[in-house]
């Protein structure tokens, strides 16, 4: 006789600090489950009813107030015949724990503390919680269960704990953070530990961004030989249905579905879409401007915009100066045209020439008194004050357009183009947004292919070219992996073939611009390795460069 | 028969990064320690061949490679004759320890692993480091003598480890981060433990500054019954002599100097000064410049640049348009001459009138076209983009003069008057600003009367305060005070008697100003709780105002 158990991974979209919003989303889902799933068990995500990451709200006084009155609703209002599995903070003896509550019967029936917890510096973990000691089985139709928060599944120890306790599966809550090719990793681990243990795992995980974070979902499910048995979509909230057929010597998985997984430029575009989307809608901006220069950088994230919020919410502004080329603007124009967006044209020739009268007796004291980076930073510098004196007046979130390869070796202007309040390329090399282009006019044709096809410039001076003072973008992104991503040295990196000459101008540039980077816009974090969350290097250091 | 240990404290500026330096500098103390001042024993502080805090410098592969290479060195180049204590970063087992080596007789004799690793923000120690999980009590003339790195002291557990192992002594090594009033915050701390343990206590920590934190130094020894017996002084290298008397039963504390305590004010502006000559020496800028507006904020920081760097280091612009008095460019001009500094006047009407032009017609289609914030904000981005300009010319790094209660509400400008790569007062409320202008004016008076007394005015519109915009600083500074420092509700602020208009209207301010900040410059720390690194709040976030 085979014992069948249907569980409901709620991959939501929970939100910071909306305790009560969270709880009618547990409660609307549970509802849901129990009626048009038939489930015996619905799982959410780590930390749903504060959301994730709370960061210092995590340590406001009333928030335990606010987590005891939200756990006694939920004993109040799920449905008493409905095993359900919810993550919140709890302080006990003035410590706070990262939690799960089995709910049953109008009660708690039992807490989880979560045990190991990470040390990756987007979560600040040790900051607020305190480690649990004890594992957790729970039984459901006398199937025993062991759970498990977060960082806990991805150690051994944790998957020996489950084995040693005799469980016959485990179910993982999560609020696990996308960086590219994610879901294969998470995946390979839990094919791996269900393998080792001979039990199948079913992973729940949040959905949704929250600032530079995304969250991609990845709810999956593996057998106890470790295939995959189910898989839900990316980026997108769902109530994944799974059953388990327990006999006394096996478990089957059925009835469940296996979504493909996205390409890699498909779940990056998607990624950027929905971490723009909630970042504007969640805080409330009308809409979003951006300068659009007829570059390459400007043109993807006009693309991304006007997918992720409607043309209707977008704006885009042509702010033309002396090396702005005619195939800029009727470049610019024409994707602003094929898109729907509202564009204008502001020239900033008259701000650059009041600023260069006004300078022009101080420099002229000067050695030097030619078109330098100075006069190169004043045109981006009056493009940023344009593009914020039109968001005060509408209230329009400025996108700023500089990838990750420039923001790496500093090749953008601090409140310039660097002005403004969110930056959806942040963590995207320059090849990246190249691909991210080709794959966006594969679906409709939005971006002129003379965009993607003229070599990448500035326009800050005359018939500049990005290759005149960077190397080839193929190498530059490259050397920029290894030495941002991989922590390379420059030794190992000149190992790898590359112009020892070229390797140092690189590492160099991305050595003395970390001042710069500490004003950048937060934006989308999707790689292991982002500026911002991830890379903490001191501005002031003596390290002998690329050692 | 008393046994005599004589021991140095090395108070130094360890740079991070710089590992040979370091070495150099350990290895002059000791031998000055050695031969001028008899010592025994040298301890230097917490991390000291890397300097501190090395943040993802720690990850570098060649890290390793060189701290042996350090310790290789210090074998062969101390004094055999002297015991020395020296902290550095060590990889065991693919784990990073934070150690501590007793050298002696041209050998490493004893590692100590810190064991217990703070959880604040600024640190980031669990990224870094394991705790070690074993105490060390060392040899010296006979003497048991208990090390302890950092947190360590602070730890009840530590002590009674010290107390087990039947130590006579307590030596710590630190890297122990400034904030007002924190040397009596050890003091007290170092006095109970070692009252409770009934051992002296000799506390060695780093001085300097580092991007945004502050090592005072501190270093200081209290006798067995919790007496202070030596104090260091304050924001400066010193190598602190201690001798320690030893009798079967007892031990005293001898020929060891007790400096007196700073003032609030004292500390800060020293704290500050030291700061910003260590931001700029060590990151070679040959010196700094900075809007100087006739206000009180722009006055003090210029007053701390001129003490900390010289006056010829110092360049100040006054930057007038139509809202500036005339007393504000009397009393600009008068303090630049007081102080001798550079001074020179750049009007910002050409430009204002430039953008307000070519904006002219976008805003004709809006409904309002007054001056509101966004013609505020472009007087402020002018004024950003000139400095940003000379800055680029000349290489001087940019001060912005925004403090810590104008940073909390959001009433500054981002790219206008945030726009620089230092901010001085970031961490500095408004009252204490005035405390540090009086202050300072006691030593000599460089700051005109009336910046102190008159009202202040960010004379970006006609006849405008603060005052008409904001609550008066008193109650501004003591509702932020409890709302930012100490985590208090809105209710809580509420029953200490401020009007719940006025706080919730504050409060309000401070949460839709996390954005703000976060494009905010570096600036130093000097409060338990400052913006940047100790208080981390999602920007996108549900949570109740003021809960």
């Amino acid at each position: 006789m085979a014992t069948t158990l249907r569980t409901v991974l709620a991959q939501l979209n929970m939100r910071v600090g909306d305790i009560d919003g969270n709880v009618q989303r547990i409660l609307d889902s549970s509802v849901h489950a129990l009626h048009h799933q038939q489930a015996d068990l619905i799982v959410f995500p780590e930390l749903s009813l504060c959301g994730y990451n709370a960061q210092d709200l995590l340590l406001r006084a009333s928030m335990q107030t606010r987590i005891e009155r939200a756990l006694a609703r939920l004993c109040t209002a799920l449905p008493h015949n409905l095993h359900v599995l919810v993550g919140y903070p709890w302080l006990e003896h003035n410590q706070r724990y990262n939690c799960c509550a089995h709910f049953y019967q109008g009660q708690i029936q039992a807490v989880y503390k979560k045990q190991f917890l990470p040390t990756d510096p987007t979560a600040f973990a040790q900051r607020y919680f305190t480690p649990g000691s004890e594992p957790l089985c729970i039984d459901i139709n006398s199937i025993k269960i062991a759970i498990g928060i977060g960082e806990d599944i991805w150690q051994n120890a944790f998957i020996e704990q489950a084995s040693a306790a005799k469980a016959k599966m485990i179910v993982s809550l999560n609020a696990s953070t996308f960086h590219l090719n994610k879901q294969a990793e998470r995946e390979q681990m839990l094919s791996n530990h269900a393998q080792r243990a001979h039990m199948p795992i079913l992973y729940a995980s949040q959905v949704g961004a929250q600032d530079d974070l995304i969250f991609d979902g990845g709810s999956c499910s593996v057998d106890a030989q470790g295939n995959l048995r189910q898989r839900a979509p990316a980026f997108s909230e769902e109530l994944c249905a799974v059953e388990l057929q327990f006999t006394r010597s096996d478990c089957h998985v059925e009835r469940a579905t296996v979504e493909p997984l996205l390409s890699e430029e498909a779940s990056i575009y998607q990624a950027l879409m929905m971490s723009l989307r909630n970042y504007v809608e969640h805080n409330g901006f009308p809409g979003v401007l951006l300068g659009l220069s007829g570059g390459i950088d400007s043109a993807v994230v006009l693309a991304i915009a006007a997918d992720a919020l409607g043309a209707d919410k977008v704006q885009a502004v042509m702010m033309p100066y002396h090396y702005t080329a005619q195939i800029s603007q009727d470049d610019a124009a024409a994707q602003a045209l094929t898109m729907g967006v509202d564009y204008k044209t502001l020239a900033i020739a008259p701000m650059v020439e009041a600023f260069t009268q006004v300078l022009e007796p101080v420099f002229a004291e000067l050695p030097s008194t030619a078109n330098d980076t100075t006069e190169q930073n004043l045109q981006a510098r009056c493009r940023g004050n344009l593009l914020m004196a039109l968001s005060n007046k509408n209230g329009y979130l400025v996108l700023t357009t500089s990838n990750k390869s420039e923001t790496a070796v500093g090749y953008s202007t601090l409140y310039g183009d660097m002005a403004g309040g969110f930056a959806p390329l942040k963590d995207v090399s320059k090849n990246m947004v190249y691909r991210l282009a080709r794959y966006r006019n594969s679906l409709s044709p939005v971006i002129p292919a003379r965009v993607i096809s003229r070599p990448p410039s500035a326009e800050l001076s005359p018939d500049q070219k990005d290759a005149d003072s960077l190397p080839p973008y193929d190498i530059l992104d490259e050397v920029l992996r290894l030495y941002v991503e991989e922590d390379c040295s420059a030794e190992a990196i000149i190992q790898q073939g590359f112009a020892k000459e070229t390797v140092m101008r690189i590492l160099r540039l991305v050595d003395i611009s970390e001042y710069k980077r500490r004003q950048a816009a937060v934006g989308p974090r999707i790689s292991k390795r982002s500026f911002g969350s991830d890379r903490r290097y001191p501005i002031t250091n003596l390290w002998p460069l690329g050692d």
